[in-house]
């Protein structure tokens, strides 16, 4: 009997990126399609997306995609598809309705025409010879989350991604336990489980615990009032609506992905409006400042969004005074510090209120089950084997130990893979089989994947002390050394720096005099760059990029 | 009657970097001297000083410092000594003798040779016809904490910066409330407050609860462990030793920080070592790993520190293996998440066991009062006006509500200067009756403040898009198109990018072809600069720094 082949293509410790192939001999089914996020050693890279060389290869030697399913509709589990589909076959891709419509948007906006289709909870849908799923309703911080039982041909796969077991959602859509215990009668042989929050140890609180926390909050506000949130937050806004209603407050909905992500859960009946609620972001000097509310997308003080232009007095339409208050129901995602609390400080430096979850606990909850979810959900499964999923490395080694080993299972039945690992999966067990070089690719700017390790290393050199490009001339094979041009950036201010440039000089100079007869222009090159290199750092401790040009005439 | 100034050298609205300046008439009085942490916006800079132009200024117009004084050894408040009395009249400096010991350790090693002079609490200690001060003991993460009560013509001032309010601190020494309460009685006019944990509102845990739970981690190890702190929390690295003491085990110290701390501190007699306790770094192969404890310099993750070179292999001395446990006995501070996750993850995906406070929250304890400690003082105090320190603006702004005003306090007495503005103080109240302009001046390997804003954001620009070098030749007032060179770092992968340089090529003689006969070289190269930008940007939404050399035969 073959084996089930298992990779994550985004790699198994990253938190995002979430890509999942599975393969069985020709057929190749696919799970999720997300970006991931850049940290601080990316300069410049926008957005990282899966290496799919693997799936491609597969591709090209006969394997078919028969589909892609997508568990729930946040950008790290969707937002790779306008960059990836373009260079695949065509395939079906199913959802639920509102992550098949935020799904949509994101292909719309790169101008991908790509249908999604909508698949109903609980029905074992069959996709070919080998493959058959169907999805399970879960809580999340997205409305229409849902988990994946897999049926393969060596036993059923529970796709489990990123969930909570909220006790009460805003929409009444409890996660489905009663349909994964069905499932897990029917025997299940191995369970990916959200282990991101697996530090807690307490159940994640209710999402309707936040509503009335909201609202206390909002009351008694003599301004405007401002709430900034994960935009695809669907649950928070309603309840922010809620509450604006309640207080009589006419609610504005201000950045691109929050009015995006807004009118896609409205179409789709996700979002509820009372009559006559909505405010035009355009007219909203109209509204006296006490009667409006403005939810606007910025919620990790992201550079360039709206809430951060306006904090900073940049805005076109959103003028804060010290009358307003502004409400963070967000938490940190970690990497972005420095913006975040900025943007704190610069609202409390011009004497405005502001709120957020280090102040007020209960105006955030998370969308991910702690440990003591994980583990109930773990029970109810009872499956063979167990592999965390949708966190970093330490997440999931506290997984195996706080979940898994407290569940009875040892550590050979909880899998935790290393990027690129192909896992092979039978009746006998599950092992490595193969080992895959994973590089994410970088998007930066228009471009995809022309921004590589190198280009990389280089922006942080670049950034850590600038760069000094000696242009020497060269005219008829001799060198002009009284001609040589030293242009800096990034290194020292250069107008107080004669002499460093006298000093680089007359070292080049040196270097060029000395080796100049006996080697090639280019290994001359090479020896300048790596002898100057030292003599600065003695006399400076810094290490700029030096860029010797030979300009032949 | 004159006023007395004050003004914060190291700005109001950053948590690092202390160093106020206390001026009355001619006579000036600085108390800390410390420095601040540069974040992702400063790449490069290695620490940043307090700008003391506005005190030199001062000196130059007949006023003498008579004394500088330390609140206590932690670096943001004593590590600019070396950088600043260099540039700074002689006056005496005062301290408590564990203060004084680190801050004489910072002067060695720059090599400046000064002494400081250790003075006793609760004396009364004249500096000169305007100035006396005594020092009151408080509790801290640095042991030998002080907080300072000046003596000035218009009042008196308590200088209340870092503190806890430990019931049971490690050496015994409470903070010394009485004192304080026998200063209050005197009246006191103006209370600075330490107001950085003012979003906790539960009395901060005492350090000798974190001793039994780091003991409870570090019992039934198999292999080494590994105890990474703030290499100046001696009252931390004490308690470890204890636990290396019942558990049987011998204690090692690795990392320049912890060494030079721990030698100075137990020179003091401020660390005790049960006889034959200590282990040599240099002979640690010779001890059984289940017998050693090693605490490591490195707890935020710092590329270069102990703990990651071990963490990633390339430590000589340490080697981790699977047997091993690594404990992080601290908090991460703001802005290190990415290389302090980076080293637990590391540690995690090769099976070894890390704790951090998310995980036991029991293994660390704030240094830092929380809100209910800062009313106590504040209470104790009775002072006429308050000044939070020691935050950011949210924690100054926190303060006044939750704090002062709950004391109170109306707004009218409670200080948030904004940075550079000097208050004027007496009898008739407080006052902003000056503003100077402070830039901390940035070092950069051997530079002191000759990387400036300029520098800094061509390097935050070459970081996001790289650098593109145009060398145009000039021959006998002529340009030479032909011979053009295009060189570039971190723009894109060049050796894929024929075609952008082949744009950069067209374009930019395209430009000089229409512009050369009519503007100077100097305009002719902005014109290329600003429009190959626009151009570049276009096409591949990027922004590359553009600088086009002219070099002319």
């Amino acid at each position: 009997m073959s084996k089930l082949k298992l990779l994550p293509l985004g790699g198994m410790s990253s938190v995002t990126q979430n890509m999942y192939l599975y393969q069985y001999e020709k057929e190749i089914l696919l799970v999720d399609c997300g970006i991931g996020f850049p940290d601080m050693y990316m300069p410049g890279v926008d957005t990282l997306i899966p290496d799919i060389s693997y799936l491609q290869e597969q591709v090209q030697n006969g394997a078919k995609i028969v589909a892609m399913l997508l568990s729930h509709g946040h950008d790290d589990h969707i937002g790779a598809l306008p960059y990836l589909l373009p260079d695949l076959p065509n395939f079906p891709i199913y959802a639920s309705p509102l992550t098949a419509g935020f799904a949509q948007d994101r292909l719309s906006d790169k101008k991908i025409d790509r249908e999604i289709q909508v698949v109903p909870d609980k029905k074992m849908i069959k996709l070919s010879q080998f493959f058959s799923f169907e999805l399970i309703a879960m809580t999340h911080s997205v409305p229409d989350t849902k988990h994946i039982v897999i049926n393969t041909p060596v036993g059923k796969i529970y796709h489990g991604s990123d969930f909570k077991l909220d006790k009460a959602p805003i929409d009444g859509i409890l996660s489905d336990m009663a349909e994964v215990k069905r499932m897990a009668d029917q025997g299940i042989l191995l369970a990916l489980v959200d282990s991101l929050r697996v530090d807690r140890n307490v159940w994640t609180k209710s999402e309707s615990s936040v509503g009335p926390a909201l609202e206390k909050e909002m009351a008694n506000v003599k301004g405007k009032i401002l709430v900034t949130l994960m935009s695809s937050h669907i649950h928070r806004i309603q309840q922010v609506v809620n509450a604006c209603a309640k207080l009589g407050r006419k609610v504005a909905f201000v950045g691109r992905s929050v009015e995006q992500n807004v009118a896609s859960a409205s179409l789709l009946n996700k979002l509820h409006f009372p009559d006559g609620i909505q405010a035009d972001k355009n007219h909203l000097a109209e509204i006296a400042d006490n009667k409006l509310c403005i939810i606007v997308a910025g919620s990790q003080g992201q550079e360039g969004s709206s809430l951060v232009r306006a904090v900073y007095g940049e805005h076109p339409i959103i003028q804060i005074t010290p009358q307003d208050k502004v409400i963070f129901s967000a938490n940190i995602i970690p990497g972005n510090e420095i913006n975040y609390y900025a943007a704190i400080d610069e609202l409390s430096a011009n004497n405005v209120e502001v709120v957020y979850p280090e102040i007020n606990r209960d105006i955030h909850s998370s969308g991910h089950a702690s440990s003591v979810e994980q583990r109930e959900l773990v029970d109810t499964l009872s499956a063979k084997y167990l592999m965390p999923i949708g966190g970093a490395d330490r997440h999931r080694a506290i997984f195996r130990k706080i979940v898994a080993n407290a569940a009875g299972y040892d550590n050979q039945h909880v899998l935790l893979p290393k990027s690129g690992e192909v896992l092979g999966i039978d009746n006998n067990g599950i092992k490595v089989i193969d080992k895959v070089l994973l590089n994410a690719k970088a998007v930066d700017g228009l471009g995809i994947g022309d921004v590589g390790p190198i280009v990389l290393s280089d922006r942080l050199s670049l950034s850590k002390a600038g760069i000094i490009v000696l242009v020497i001339p060269k005219i008829a094979g001799t060198f002009d050394l009284a001609k040589m041009k030293v242009v800096s950036r990034g290194f020292v201010f250069m107008k107080e720096a004669d002499e460093v440039i006298a000093f680089i000089k007359e070292k080049t100079a040196e270097i060029i005099e000395v080796e100049a007869q006996t080697i090639t222009d280019d290994d001359l090159k090479k020896k300048i760059e790596r002898k100057l290199a030292k003599k600065l750092y003695k006399v400076i401790k810094r290490e700029p990029m030096i860029v010797p040009v030979i300009v032949e005439l």
